[in-house]
């Protein structure tokens, strides 16, 4: 079967595709090729089936059409302008995010059949706070043009699932955690940054209270999801083509303490204190748990892992090449 | 106040250019000029102000800019192809309903503060079926192109609402009920079709059975909601910018009764079981009734009358103008 990654160079798109081609095989049976595409062409893949590699802008008609060749069977719809991005500039965000996601359904309605679609939604397309524990039904009532522009996405293409014209599955992620990188602007950026700076030996800032809880899941669990998404059943969805999978609502004081177990006291004791009412503001209105009912009891999507397995999936998976990135 | 109606050659626009030309004032405060938009210009309006009656498509910018000058305070978006045109046509669906909406808005934030929009949403935006009675929070998942696209819209205009671009109200209206006109192909189309056909001394269909219940309201009260939602203090609403005003949940079988107590038994008479399964099967998934608390009780809209003045409506506003256009 063949598969286009949209998105292919950010870091899921590329574990992604080096699990891809590790496996060789998706939903038992073999993959023939494999297309990563994104701004720039993504670097390539050691696989045992062609991999290409291509640049260009997902709101682009004719850039879509090259990324998505008529054999194409799976497209996972990955290319987004991020929150801190889509809320600094909305027309970049609208361009990106619901006209890339408009191109995205225009290629693949150009195929001699309906491609599977799995388009990463995102847990900012709700709203709620700390308080909440959302249910599979909830209302999506966003609180930033990021949120809003994925439910917009989420919307058109269920209705495009609806009328046969792709086979989507929308999977709203949690906040991915332990990302690999630097520290950025996005008002998430602690809650990576206080778990990889300390791995790295670095100091990290804590903007919010260790009582604050976010819905979070490892790198590795996202790849699990988007490999069972590509190829799951997608009958039990029904109507709603939007999944909350079963992601890990982790309390800020949980998380350093499993810090503490896997690396020790001294790396606990790198994160520091850093009151941010601006930062706390925002990622106060996100919700902090989700029921996943659905996800766990009919739709076969794995458990996020404890605290600890999550910070160790860092160290074995990312922390040699974060170091060498960061010239550490 | 400048007010601009875009789809105001439909029936809704119409009535409510006519009851604007009639008060001559919007929220207390004199209405000084009014823009009709629609495919064609409009016919025009006898008003104690300036009326420009304009014709384009409302995906166009240019046309946009000419309907939304920039002293427009208020804009009723009431342009829209409708769910049976959308479901047959997808993309005119989208060009319309989605990037006509996105066009309203760029129009919108040209202007030098942001204008009231008031637009038309559906209870064609959920689903639920028969048996739902759906609250204020309801998730919209919708089984059709036109409710999937107004869904959409609420979300573009909601988060426009958050940045300061306009101050949108999104109006989901019920079925509405008695429509003039002639009977069309709308799945819809009978819940008018049963009490507009007798009162016209004409015979009707009824395609499901007299225990059906729908979701409607009257022109009259329809008018009534836009005018509240033009002026109305929209801090109540919060960051959930669409409202479900009180409708009524009506069985057919009291919308025949209430026909019988206006118009008499000769009137009911002329209405005929015609079963038919696939316009049962499009119905039956539309939510039957909601709550609309928050409408009630906290954003002041009116209540829909009871059955006898919804058929009386139609009698004193729309009969003698509906006869004539139809040649009776």
């Amino acid at each position: 079967m063949s598969i286009t990654i949209l998105g292919g160079g950010g870091f899921l798109g590329a574990k992604l595709a080096r699990r891809l081609a590790r496996d060789g095989r998706l939903g038992g049976r073999p993959v023939e090729a494999l297309t990563l595409f994104d701004l720039q062409p993504p670097p390539p893949v050691d696989a045992p089936f062609p991999v290409r590699c291509l640049g260009g802008d997902v709101s682009d008609p004719a850039a879509l059409a090259a990324a998505i060749p008529p054999e194409t069977r799976v497209v996972v719809h990955l290319a987004a302008v991020v929150s801190a991005q889509a809320e600094a500039d909305f027309d970049l965000g609208l361009k990106v995010n619901l006209h890339g996601t408009l191109s995205v359904l225009a290629a693949c309605r150009a195929l001699p059949s309906p491609a599977r679609v799995v388009f990463t939604s995102s847990v900012a397309s709700f709203g709620g706070g700390q308080g909440a524990l959302l249910p599979d039904d909830a209302r999506q009532v966003p609180g930033n043009s990021y949120g809003a522009q994925k439910a917009m996405g989420e919307l058109l293409l269920a209705d495009a699932t609806r009328r046969g014209m792709v086979d989507a599955v929308s999977i709203r992620l949690p906040t991915v955690t332990v990302r690999p990188g630097r520290p950025n602007k996005a008002a998430s950026s602690f809650v990576s940054a206080i778990l990889r700076e300390p791995l790295l030996g670095l100091p990290a800032e804590l903007p919010v209270g260790e009582d604050f809880a976010v819905w979070i899941c490892s790198p590795r669990r996202a790849v699990e999801w988007l490999l069972h998404a590509m190829a799951m059943d997608t009958a039990p969805l029904g109507a709603d083509r939007g999944v909350n999978p079963p992601g890990l609502s982790a309390r800020v004081g949980d998380m350093l303490a499993a810090l503490e177990r896997v690396a020790g006291p001294d790396a606990r004791a790198l994160v520091r204190p850093a009151p941010d009412p601006a930062v706390a503001a925002i990622v106060g209105g996100w919700p902090a748990a989700f029921t996943a009912e659905r996800a766990r009891a009919r739709l076969g999507f794995s458990e996020q892992e404890p605290l600890d397995e999550l910070v160790r999936a860092f160290v074995e998976d990312d922390l040699k090449e974060t170091r060498r990135d960061r010239g550490l």
